[in-house]
């Protein structure tokens, strides 16, 4: 599976491709991090974060686009910021037909270091691990988008597995209430 | 000048053209509002809400773009939404080298009504008078769309001339600046 990480933002935002191959083996085939100057107006920001993740999906071709949710944030300018970045992000993948799918902070934390509350050190410490990388990968924004792409990596097939149950215990769920229909049309007749 | 004013969301997202002639005198060309199911991805409720305002920017090519500036929510989820809205019709007005200007709801309502925390019944009504409409725009999302534009074209010369002045008055520094290096290497000498 190749997935595309991304840890949105305007004036940084992290961009990974990861591919995952059989069992939990996972490899590294690019990471780099945009930058817009906080001086140029919003639509031009939007529009280069914009073409940078879109020349990274026509190039790269990912299956799968993994972004960070966002909550809340201390900065509520920032985090409009950083809805928008992953707005424009999510947007270039559904004209291009590619699933998107958001992991939150905690979600992807709690996925490479197994705690949800771990700090940048440890996220950017297991990441240079899981992906085999010599150096670890800088600046955290880097890092972050790495793990973003990982845990949608590990998610992904949980993910599944519960998309299939639910669909499941929906078809029984209307099997049931057919017969129970049925029965009740026999009780009237 | 041709105005197309964005109240921006995903429930709900109003679209507006408005043309300022001389004066104060404005008139209505179509007001819509976009809506996408919550039940939708966010992803495909994106590219909804982006391919109808790039649909109307190709049809009326609008000089200008207006967007309402999110600042703060109640429901922060709302805000994100209502933020990654702006975010892809600011984006695909950069696309189309259309510029885009933010106007803060306090603006937009002390521009149409004079009063900043004017309320929807008042603002609804003075954007009917306004544009002389023999009904009422429906619902909120249309009139406030209404109203951004028409704070647009107000505000606009205003925002010029202030931009004008900013640039003589930095030229005035710089000349300034040139003057006190001439005296300084006069002294020097």
């Amino acid at each position: 599976m190749r997935v595309m990480g991304v840890d949105p933002g305007l004036t940084r935002c992290g961009l990974s491709m990861v591919v995952g191959g059989t069992g939990r083996q996972l490899s590294m085939l690019q990471v780099d991090v945009v930058r817009t100057p906080p001086e140029m107006e919003l639509a031009q920001r939007l529009l280069r974060v914009a073409d940078a993740a879109e020349a990274w999906m026509d190039t790269h071709e990912p299956e799968v686009v993994a972004i960070e949710r966002v909550f809340s944030q201390h900065n509520v300018r920032t985090a409009m910021a950083t809805a928008q970045a992953g707005g424009v992000i999510a947007l270039a993948a559904a004209r291009r037909q590619i699933p998107v799918h958001f992991h939150t902070p905690s979600q992807v934390k709690a996925a490479v270091t197994g705690n949800g509350s771990a700090d940048k050190a440890q996220v950017t410490a297991m990441v240079t691990r899981i992906l085999g990388l010599a150096v670890a990968p800088k600046p955290a924004d880097a890092a972050d988008a790495l793990a973003l792409a990982i845990c949608h990596c590990w998610r992904a097939p949980m993910l599944e597995r519960m998309a299939k149950a639910e669909a499941m215990a929906e078809r029984q769920r209307r099997m049931y209430e057919e017969r129970l229909a049925q029965q009740r049309k026999a009780v009237i007749r």
